[in-house]
């Protein structure tokens, strides 16, 4: 089975081999055990190369950071067909029963590099920009459902604003904390979804 | 104006007055910029008595969490009066529209914490304890509002789990990212709450 994400196979670039490697070697040693000389044992050319393109661990993991979600925002799918079965699909995703090993990587890799914005003004500005995107996909669905008459008149940036704190919130929980009853977590907001958003729920 | 919270205040032993200065250093540097030397910078005893009483920054950090954690709990009212006020309370504590220094420079450490438990058992045992807490005391609020009618008849741990995620949520959200639209959840949260749990619902 692959070790990493759809986006990281199959590099092309050098820049793309170096992600790779950051990539793997966050997984295997987390943010704060990372270092270049690591980074360097999951690349297959010279080490070297890696300290000729990047001054340093930050300098790197802030380029890795910018890539990774430019990957990310890529992968969420154009809001097309149905509304409400885009937020179904949505829902899936967030709520995965369990998570294969490499997607584990990936979400505990973003929650340590999460933390960093909490004290790092370039961190945060990545994240800033990345939730705002997300949360524009989301109201954009959301407008098409009023529009169509699928769901209910609701405030769309509202509605983005608290799915996109659920999904922080259970991707933060789920890698950070065991036991986390992430069915029960859907369950609920799945009441809520039928309840508060579809047009012919009760 | 204060610099730390209440539990802070007043400390009447050397472990208390460790806490006290770990939590000014780590809201002062963060978790990756703190040392134990920095720590001392804060303590109003001699800083070799930091390191007679810890091994290392991980052991001093991990009895800093357990306290802090514990202080968190006592923290929570004890669930009592009527449910519905109770949940308003919640909710008026999570989404408040600005933080106090103090609060923030807290919010941001517990982040921090939060994303070793990513990597480190024994950070994700103590938060593992605290969200299941938590949690219990969540449930409990909703099962009492059921039993006395004022919530409709929902399922306490489910109600308890959604709650959770958007509490952990908004809190990592508004400490990584600028500009989160900490009112727009509130609303949409409060209209889940009047739809879906508030017996008097529409």
């Amino acid at each position: 089975m692959s070790r990493t994400l759809p986006f990281f196979e199959n590099p092309t670039t050098t820049r793309e081999e170096i992600m790779r490697a950051t990539f793997l070697a966050l997984c295997e040693h987390g943010y704060a055990d990372l270092t270049i000389d690591r980074i360097g044992e999951e690349f297959e050319k010279s080490k070297s190369l890696v300290y000729h393109h990047y001054d340093g661990k930050d300098d790197l993991l802030l380029d890795f950071l910018e890539y990774m979600l430019g990957r990310s925002e890529e992968r969420i799918p154009f809001p097309e067909g149905p509304p409400d079965e885009h937020v179904a699909r949505i829902v899936d995703r967030l709520f995965q029963p369990t998570l294969t090993e490499e997607f584990r990587g990936f979400a505990r890799a973003m929650v340590e590099l999460r933390a960093q914005a909490a004290h790092d003004a370039a961190y945060r500005e990545l994240f800033s920009r990345s939730d705002e995107f997300v949360r524009k996909q989301i109201a954009q669905v959301v407008r098409a459902g009023v529009h169509r008459g699928v769901f209910r008149p609701v405030d769309p940036e509202a509605t983005a604003a608290l799915f996109q704190a659920v999904f922080v919130g259970v991707q933060t929980q789920r890698v950070t904390a065991d036991g986390t009853p992430v069915a029960d977590a859907r369950a609920e907001f799945e009441r809520y979804v039928e309840t508060c958003l579809l047009a012919d729920g009760e």
